[in-house]
């Protein structure tokens, strides 16, 4: 274990978080709000740790998968822990605890929140909570490759741990320019959703908010009730860029480099878009007669299928009242997830198609067992390993998940809130159903619950290895 | 596809059914019962059928593992609709999806009725309900092997096709004389638990029946109460037997011919005890408040998971009203299952260490990647092939989990009805939680949920594959 090159990028994780917090200090002078004296000191603390760790490049370059992974980890613990300080300074999540499962479900894009109403905090609190979605979406170390002067085969052992989906290709042969790519892509994006909705007259603190919550796939809302209370045009507008967010990044790079033949190719998207249609189809005919015309009918199952399909998890309608075939269906959503590559997260739809595609194969050798058939995607047969590795991804996460859920069953809720607050966190959508339905929240939970949460959302959000490999004794061996 | 091969086979089934109609025929004779008619004319039925199929052997010898799981699945499907004549002819079951629901649940060795009460019911056709479960436990076609004139490879498949579990290891080198000694050691525990209840002073009529459901790890009972009203001595013998029953026949097999170390060295058996004491002791701990002393938390706790674990599903106790902890772990055992080459159902406790060690053995990668290591048990390595089936095995099971339980969601019950509806049957349990509960019946569901969960019975039965691949056109083409 490399240690010296962890503590190295965890100090620039540290520079970097000190960074983040001028966005929420300069909101505090503009609103003339007190709060902004606590991302002040939060700022001051990152620098008086961060500076040190990063005085002297680490002359040892060792920096395999596993430090890759190990420095991903703890990257995010360390940046959570730092996120949180500013809501406990100010008073605003007065307890240690709750104040880090906000934050994690902040940098987690999650969105699940312990505060039962947003509206009384300060604006420059709630631009922090906001932004740690922006910042979590596209992830924090893919930042700091653009920046890094970093040298070495080790960009490719970071990107890996953080990028969501089976595979990470480079769009570009050098990694660091792939970065550099993909936030260019996120910014514009971003900026294109502010422009929209304020066409929609939406303030300009809530667009940015909400595009930083939507951009990231995250959910943390700035109203109490989410996005319920803004126009038709502006949750359309919303809905159509949570979509936006959950595709692959790739898709877009090829549509900018005009590869339009190979972007429209690609089995993946087709799959998304294929099943959120269906979705959509099936839960607006079984909801039908709860609302007042099929169009609003339409409207409002399209935001809740694509906030839960790319693990948004904002809220416009309490789903938690709509019959049960239609609850089944947003439940297995959850489980689905958005496209590999994009800010969304859960299972990963590419990883469905690869899971599908293994058994239809299964099912060919029954027929002819002499026959010699690849697992293929978009054309091309996919690498043995990657197929093994995501048969191995849903047996950890089936484990991880049943023991979750027997862990937080402790505090004594009905089995629906507990399957779905660990399907919600886990998959870092947000709302589930029962008591942490759209409109509840998971401060009911205890203490311990609440931190097998925590480790469910980031779990979920670096896939799982990178989080289980700090458990495992011989990653701390110094060899 | 070898057409005549397979029809040759299923003309034995129905012949072995003609035999099997014998047992209730001659208890309707004993307590002068109508029904016994019922039987008589299905026999005959049977017989009419069966004799001009198997008139003459087939010429056609091949028979692949293709021609072994479509034979398997069409055996079971002949065997349960002419197994639902008796409960329709009889009047018992007038509804033919009922009748057939109750036959697969019979002969699948779920137990999940739709009967309320099944006290009302004559002595002939309870000894029936039982006597599927022992039927169907062992298996009908290991059964034909042991008897029938048949040469050539095939034997194999069919025994692949039909047994549960993630390998199938020749006791002996003859597939037939293996398939003998496991029809002998499943006969002598049935007739050893048969004298224990005996002992007991339970009535002969009621230890035939019990010892048929506790043997098939089925879960019919002849009283409306289950178990719950026979003495604690009755129960504890049902509970050892019920956990005998969920452990390899080969261990039984490594016993008796006096390879003790060997079958003391099984990790299978030494997870599938460990599992059991473990779960009782957490739920003991959890239950401890609701009964009147330790002693009897113990035997009650003790008797419900060796009944989920081995997917029989005899109740003594409500465990709808336990705590959700405790519900959690039951709900994760009826997951888990017995172990292979045992009656009982579920996902099997050898394929959940296999994935376990799956996954240990990729983190180890991650660890060192140039490390050649290999998933091993019982200190021989697993071959690559079972490996890989036994991920596929998990894909399978959840997707096949996941569209049944939306597919019965259109009845509107509860999303724990519905989730452990399917658990309960796609395992072959018996009872689930909330409306499936353990007081509670299946009656309630539309016709449609009712073939969806036929379906998944005989799906969990046969290990699903044999059962998909009757769907796939390929299967049927004639080359």
């Amino acid at each position: 274990m490399n240690y010296s090159m962890t503590f190295y990028i965890i100090g620039w994780i540290l520079r970097l978080e000190a960074v983040f917090m001028v966005l929420p200090g300069v909101t505090a002078i503009l609103y003339h709000e007190k709060d902004g004296f606590a991302f002040l000191i939060t700022l001051l603390i990152c620098l008086a740790i961060g500076l040190p760790l990063t005085w002297k490049k680490p002359s040892d370059k060792v920096f395999h998968t596993k430090e890759g992974f190990v420095t991903v980890a703890l990257s995010w613990i360390v940046l959570s822990v730092a996120g949180a300080v500013p809501f406990v300074i100010s008073g605003s999540i007065p307890n240690p605890i709750d104040a880090l499962f906000e934050t994690v479900s902040g940098f987690t894009t999650t969105g699940a929140s312990i505060l039962s109403e947003v509206e009384p905090l300060s604006h420059c609190v709630l631009i922090w909570r906001s932004f740690t979605h922006w910042i979590g979406g596209m992830g924090v170390l893919v930042f700091i490759l653009c920046l890094l002067p970093l040298t070495g085969g080790y960009h490719m052992n970071l990107m890996k741990a953080e990028s969501p989906g089976p595979s990470v290709s480079r769009l570009v042969p050098k990694v660091q320019s792939t970065a550099k790519i993909l936030y260019t892509i996120y910014i514009s994006l971003t900026i294109l959703q502010i422009i929209f909705l304020l066409i929609g007259k939406m303030p300009l603190f809530d667009t940015i908010c909400t595009a930083f919550g939507t951009a990231g796939t995250g959910g943390f809302g700035i109203k109490n009730d989410s996005i319920a209370g803004y126009s038709t045009y502006l949750q359309i507008v919303i809905t159509v860029f949570m979509i936006l967010f959950g595709v692959n990044f790739n898709i877009y790079f090829l549509l900018l480099t005009k590869k339009f033949a190979q972007a429209f190719k690609s089995e993946e998207i087709r799959y998304y878009f294929g099943i959120i249609a269906a979705a959509i189809l099936v839960i607006t005919i079984n909801t039908r007669h709860m609302f007042d015309n099929i169009g609003t009918a339409l409207q409002q199952v399209s935001f809740q299928v694509g906030s839960i399909i790319t693990t948004t998890g904002f809220a416009t309608t309490d789903f938690n009242e709509w019959p049960v075939v239609s609850q089944t269906i947003l439940v297995m959503l959850m489980f689905v997830g958005a496209c590999a590559g994009s800010t969304g997260g859960g299972f990963k739809v590419s990883r469905l198609v690869i899971l599908c595609k293994t058994v239809r194969k299964e099912l060919h050798i029954y027929l002819h067992p002499n026959a010699v058939k690849k697992v293929k995607m978009d054309g091309k047969s996919i690498p043995h390993e990657i197929v093994r590795s995501t048969n191995i991804f849903l047996i950890v996460y089936v484990l991880i998940f049943s023991v979750s859920v027997l862990l937080i069953g402790f505090d004594n809720f009905d089995l629906v809130t507990n399957f779905t607050a660990v399907a919600a966190t886990f998959n870092n959508i947000g709302p589930g159903l029962e008591l942490v339905g759209p409109t509840q929240n998971f401060s009911l939970f205890s203490s311990f619950s609440k931190c097998v949460l925590i480790f469910d959302m980031l779990a979920g959000r670096l896939e799982i290895f990178p989080l289980l490999l700090l458990f495992k004794p011989d990653t701390w061996k110094k060899f």
